[in-house]
């Protein structure tokens, strides 16, 4: 039932790409009654399922529950082995569903969705093309879910030595002795620290930027890098890559970095920013350019092409390149697809992001910086993540900062920042206010539980006089 | 600076009991100018930091992480050893400050409160005796916040085994081989587990009522219960302790239940309620009856007593024992007394709770028969817990049901339950909503981040056709 007739040419809904975003929009819109078909050349699930999320995490979690464990006195001293990496992977294998889709194309077909496996490119208004094959008219919308791939930096001589992206690395079959990192930012970071927990004896990475993770709170990057060095993780900011060769087919790596440092590796993994897969998606044929951003509305409906049916969600928007606001978006989209009146109020104000890293990085809305950029007054409180007896509960050196941003003319939390250890499930609680437009008094009557890590909530009221 | 002297017969709030909440009024009241007392007989700090939530938290922490940890395919098979007794005492040791008050009578100087030592009993109104001594004369308020004790159950031959309460088993020196635990709450089966992962070989845990957990939905007690006896704790519910004596002064306890089964126990731990400590108060001199809880209105103002002048906060108002929310009405008596017009919200309506059972049990609001006794139409979502891929990156076999409690009229969240492994703080986002009385389709824009377990909000919008 899922694969699509030839003969059934149109379809109320077209969706190009069938990662997370596209098979959220494409199911959504199927369970509306909409006739519905999903273009993907690669494997559904995207990749996130694949190459992206799924595995990261799973490669991180091994070694964040023995640091998590080696953190407990009781328990410290029960944890004598490494991480066992043949199950590590194994596991990671089992996640990715051994890097198959059966499952996904069953949950496709479940929902009713049409599946077409090709490349699909727009072929102008309500047109698309797959492969050199069948050309679809969509009666309603085309939605555009492409993604985004990574990006390789013009370094004379780095593409010579097969670097690894994203996709190498997290579908790796060993765990490199030398490890070389060239970017700073969540992926680069994650995936740092993954092998290094696995076993890579030397990781190095490096930021050409001043800090890591150089769009959150400067201390959140700087408590990651104290953490890394601490652990044996070697960091440079404010280093590029000057040159770099491999010693013959498979032989190490010989990098030097700006700073004057050699590095010998293994392995290199780029993870040096992404940008949207549009620049073989037809785009020219509605008047918009191939190799940018697919800029939306907030109704996810694509700016400069007339008649509200070209929309476009995920990574290709270049709006929040993350999982979760991709099915957001899609959710959204297939919203306005299907007659409701709704607005994307998260995918400027509300993006929500999280470094799985150890300490986690875990954030919401506005940075300060952020704020003063789109000239809101601020304050900024910042209470310590470790200071609440729900941290020294769960181990001894639990670290980190929690940052509120409120705006001070209403109160209304517009952002918040929480590092520490295993916290991510705190960030929600931050996200419902800042999507909510919650302002901190009316918080005093939400009571974190004792001795949770949520006190945080109650260190910031207090320290706003509530 | 911090001991009363003996010439200041008068002062602006007396506070009658030092645990969790009168700590917190009485830092508040000082905070903001006001000449405080605080009446206390025994350690500063109270059952929580002492005898309750701490310690136990801290003896659960080693065995939680150390399962956590057996369910990650690479980091099982690095956890070859038990939990280290001995580290894992030395921890409670440390955590509950060896038993001794020193950090908390500074803290209660720092912040300009004045401790006297000794039992405080009312004596009229606006007036406290402290043991025979001094009689101090409050100008504006008086605070009861005295807590609670565990309650030993009238069956033969209890008392005489020398049975544990919290506070005899959160301070034990030894993990007893056998133990025999009276209560199916939040009490009992934390410290069940707790002894039971310290190495306890026989636990055995017996509640009257029909299920553990009676107050919470009734999913969270059969989870916790086919949990325990997956891992080896017995449990028996419906089931009464029907006679109960120990060989000799040290010898083992031999208990017949009332389903005839034998139990031979080396301790008996009593976790069978606790009672509002108000017998020995004074209540009496003004016409509240000893013994039982003070009732309070909105404001935490005693109910019958005429005047403003009598508060009581913490579990002594029998309203929510729960550290969290004792401190919580602690900051609106404060507020109260220091002439701010705020109401207590929460310890009816959005009392949030946490057993730190593995699987933990996290509660806000109203349970499905609660909303139903209070005669209000809602309807039940219920996403699995495990069933999100946030969950699946944790490792094996996580489970647990999310239960949200919706208003059918208005759509406004007034109850949830999470139960699941290590979930406690995912727990705030649903207090944030119940206590903010945001309805469901307020939260479409709060995007929870991938992976985490979050993401059952996902499933209870999407359940709710948003």
């Amino acid at each position: 039932m899922s694969q699509f007739r030839p003969a059934a040419l149109e379809a109320d809904v077209v969706v190009i790409g069938g990662g997370p975003a596209g098979e959220v929009l494409a199911g959504r819109c199927a369970g509306r009654g909409l006739d519905t078909v999903l273009v993907e050349a690669e494997l559904i699930g995207g990749e996130c399922s694949y190459w992206g999320c799924i595995p990261s995490k799973t490669l991180l979690r091994p070694g964040d529950v023995l640091a998590a464990a080696a953190r407990v006195p009781g328990a410290a001293a029960a944890v004598t082995g490494p991480v066992d990496v043949s199950a590590a992977l194994a596991r990671r294998d089992y996640m990715t569903s051994h890097w198959t889709d059966d499952g996904q194309e069953r949950w496709l077909a479940d929902h009713g969705v049409r599946l077409l496996r090709g490349t699909g490119r727009l072929a102008g208004t309500r047109r698309v093309r797959v492969d050199g094959g069948p050309q679809l008219v969509a009666r309603r919308a085309v939605v555009l879910a492409t993604g985004s791939e990574a990006v390789l930096p013009p370094v004379p001589g780095l593409a010579d030595v097969r670097p690894w992206d994203n996709r190498a690395a997290t579908a790796a079959k060993e765990v490199p002795g030398r490890l070389l990192v060239l970017g700073g930012g969540a992926v680069g970071l994650e995936l740092a620290q993954a092998f290094f927990r696995l076993g890579a004896a030397d990781v190095t990475v490096v930021e050409a930027g001043s800090r890591l993770l150089p769009h959150e709170e400067p201390f959140a990057g700087e408590e990651v890098l104290a953490a890394f060095e601490r652990e044996g993780i070697a960091v440079h900011v404010d280093t590029r890559l000057a040159a770099i060769g491999r010693d013959g087919t498979d032989g190490p790596v010989h990098a030097t970095l700006s700073n004057g440092q050699e590095i010998i590796a293994d392995e290199v993994l780029v993870a040096a920013g992404r940008r949207p897969r549009t620049d073989d998606l037809g785009l020219g044929t509605v008047g918009l350019r191939p190799g940018r951003p697919v800029k939306v509305d907030d109704r996810l409906r694509a700016i400069g092409v007339p008649g509200a049916w070209l929309f476009a969600v995920g990574d290709c928007t270049g709006l929040a390149p993350l999982t979760h606001m991709g099915k957001y978006q899609a959710r959204i989209a297939a919203d306005v697809i299907t007659g409701r009146d709704v607005r994307d109020r998260a995918s400027r104000d509300a993006v929500t992001r999280v470094t799985f890293t150890d300490p986690q990085v875990c954030a919401v809305g506005l940075t300060a910086a952020e704020a003063l950029q789109r000239g809101i007054a601020v304050r900024v409180i910042d209470v310590g993540t470790g200071d609440v007896p729900g941290s020294y509960v769960l181990g001894d050196g639990l670290q980190g900062t929690t940052r509120f941003v409120v705006e001070e003319a209403s109160g209304v939390l517009v952002g918040a920042t929480i590092t520490g250890s295993g916290v991510q499930e705190l960030l929600h609680s931050a996200a419902v206010v800042v999507a909510a437009h919650l302002s901190l008094s009316e918080l005093r009557h939400a009571v974190p539980a004792f001795p949770t890590v949520a006190e945080v909530w109650l260190h910031a009221l207090e320290a706003a006089g509530l």
